[in-house]
């Protein structure tokens, strides 16, 4: 799951801000921008369409203008229905500090709640330290800590190319 | 979804061949070897581990000798879940010729079928004649033909950098 760095200190005032279930005429939009969002780093390849067409009842964008600054595509574990997992998460770095990832994430668990599940899992890179902070803020703990580098507890190696990750789980109430 | 170039000719006697669901534990062994079956094409990336856990109960593995040889990794759309989605098949080209692809599909079928879909759809790349012949020969017809070229029909641009897809679409009975 990716989380964009900030551009900081951009407080904008709101303009006709909503949230609505992610639609596959989004797929383009956010592909095309995507990478831009994550300073270059090459995530569209990560957000496959499928997502935008089989998932839209836990998928949603955050329009604003009519325009698509942030979304969250996610699912409820089909193999354990009590289990939510958060696959992408990203905001428009020139929309970040206005609290649109937590207006995202209580729409996603309110949803997911609804639909029976008590866990919510997702997974983040160690050296996005902005989504780590998030997490924490959000009620997320790190767990399957296989290790720890400059502070940070991980899961080494865990896509198998040599990368590791921080695993997050938070319990619904 | 993937389906790898076949090695000609390469009838095997059957092992002690069966199909389980999918396990976390299969990802490793899967992603060490998925790129080589393919020929080298680089499809690891298209296959991340949630499948392995959030989708077990769509996704199979055929396994012989206590080894994988193939694998399906499948879902119920859950924005209209009378639709099944076949996201990545593969079978260990030592293995082909013999109808282990349609093994998993009937499993797939059969499965999907009990959980009330009606409706089962996959993609697969125009290069992939293979491919294309296969989904032919299980009853799949290509929809959203938007051109064509080498008298393969197909979605052009369907991933929106310039590369067209075979987009599949079969009933079950």
């Amino acid at each position: 799951m990716g989380f964009p760095a900030g551009r900081q200190g951009q407080k904008q005032p709101r303009g006709n801000m909503d949230i609505r279930y992610l639609e596959e005429s989004d797929y383009g939009p956010i592909i095309r921008v995507i990478d831009s969002w994550f300073e270059g780093r090459q995530l569209a390849k990560l957000l496959p369409r499928i997502f935008f067409i089989h998932f839209r009842s836990t998928s949603f964008a955050l329009y604003e203008d009519n325009k698509v600054i942030g979304f969250l595509a996610g699912f409820v574990s089909q193999t354990d229905p009590s289990q939510a997992y958060i696959h992408f998460v990203a905001i428009n770095p020139d929309h970040q500090k206005r609290g649109l990832g937590r207006q995202l994430y209580s729409t996603f668990f309110e949803t997911v709640h609804r639909l029976g599940c008590t866990t919510v899992r997702c997974i983040t890179s160690p050296i996005n330290t902005r989504s780590i902070a998030f997490h924490t803020r959000m009620g997320f703990k790190v767990e399957h800590i296989t290790g720890e580098c400059s502070g940070v507890p991980r899961t080494v190696n865990y896509e198998l190319n040599g990368a590791d990750r921080v695993l997050f789980v938070r319990s619904l109430p």
